[in-house]
């Protein structure tokens, strides 16, 4: 089987059938207009439920998502958003403001319940902790923007942004720390330019 | 709807199928022993292939993979794992060793045609290009994790190795950075203990 940098897999290695695959994987495209239709809070919480299950280190699941979709929220979000993704995120129906808890060995005993002791590492360095919270929170982010796909919605995940800004607005009173922000709706009109290219398999996998 | 902390969305909220929602989300197990089941490396291709497709920023793609899986890579490879995870490493029919390439911002002007000049934004700062790499290669780490469960297999996902070691042995005339390194497999006898618990919903997400 040879692949080149477009192709998609076959079918008959993969166990998850082709309507889910390109649900998630190969059709689904990151929007950057969207439609008026409401995004429901049952929905964003069904995504969030979904999405909580793969796996953390130590199962500690340090990510954290404060959903805005009220005209007050997004009155506060869209100054603290780059101007180039602000026009979008204030159209989208909900936006999930991706953010870790920077506290998160606090949970390890209610998470870790045969080895609560294992929050004293975490104790003496806030730099490790918010290095592994941002490294485990961002592999949740991938597990979260594919569950967005699940619930038949587009995701638009955006990295520019005013973090610093966000948490002083919305998380003064907690150790969160803004990681990624995620546009949730239907695709609007011109939601997409053409598809990129993704490298050639030879170029990003090795075999030894 | 009232979602405890262990209680699976409603199926009517999503549009993934149920069977689909299990294989990726809430059935799927990390798995710490392996049956002798080979995987070939035709499913590790298409792993890879399907787990390419999802969003990075820019489209930078930063992640790169090495397949472990002849005994004389599992050589090399098992002494740079800690202790905990050598010989589930070892007794793994395939080892994915995640990395970024901290040089992403070369591949600008291929991956990112229409604005090729964004490379040199990124010539002048090697840290931030480490974080930016590490921030999205994680991301693509959790994609590549459905992936491997899209295959119908078992991942082992691991934070515990000698990472400078890994890439001293594989990576010394790349710059690549090893930041996860995940098992591949067909779960073995007493592959995983009872499920641990997520956070209530409440105690992650936030609405405004």
């Amino acid at each position: 089987m040879t692949l080149t940098a477009n192709s998609q897999p076959s079918d008959d290695l993969l166990s998850l059938d082709p309507a889910a695959q390109e649900l998630l994987f190969t059709a689904a495209r990151t929007a950057n207009t969207f439609t008026d239709d409401p995004v429901s809070d049952e929905q964003l919480q069904a995504i969030s439920e979904l999405a909580k299950w793969p796996p953390t280190m130590a199962n500690t699941n340090p990510l954290r998502i404060l959903f805005v979709r009220t005209p007050e929220g997004k009155d506060r979000l869209g100054p603290l958003m780059s101007e180039g993704n602000r026009a979008k995120t204030l159209s989208a129906p909900a936006v999930a403001v991706l953010a870790v808890d920077t506290d998160f060995h606090d949970k390890i005993p209610e998470l870790l319940p045969f080895r609560p002791q294992m929050r004293e590492n975490f104790v003496a360095d806030p730099a490790n902790r918010e290095r592994l919270a941002t490294f485990n929170g961002a592999l949740q982010a991938g597990y979260f923007i594919l569950a967005i796909r699940a619930a038949g919605l587009a995701a638009g995940p955006m990295l520019g942004f005013d973090g610093a800004g966000i948490d002083r607005e919305f998380f003064s009173d907690r150790p969160w720390k803004t990681i990624l922000v995620v546009n949730i709706g239907r695709p609007g009109p011109d939601s997409w330019f053409d598809r990129l290219p993704r490298l050639a398999h030879e170029d990003y996998v090795q075999y030894a």
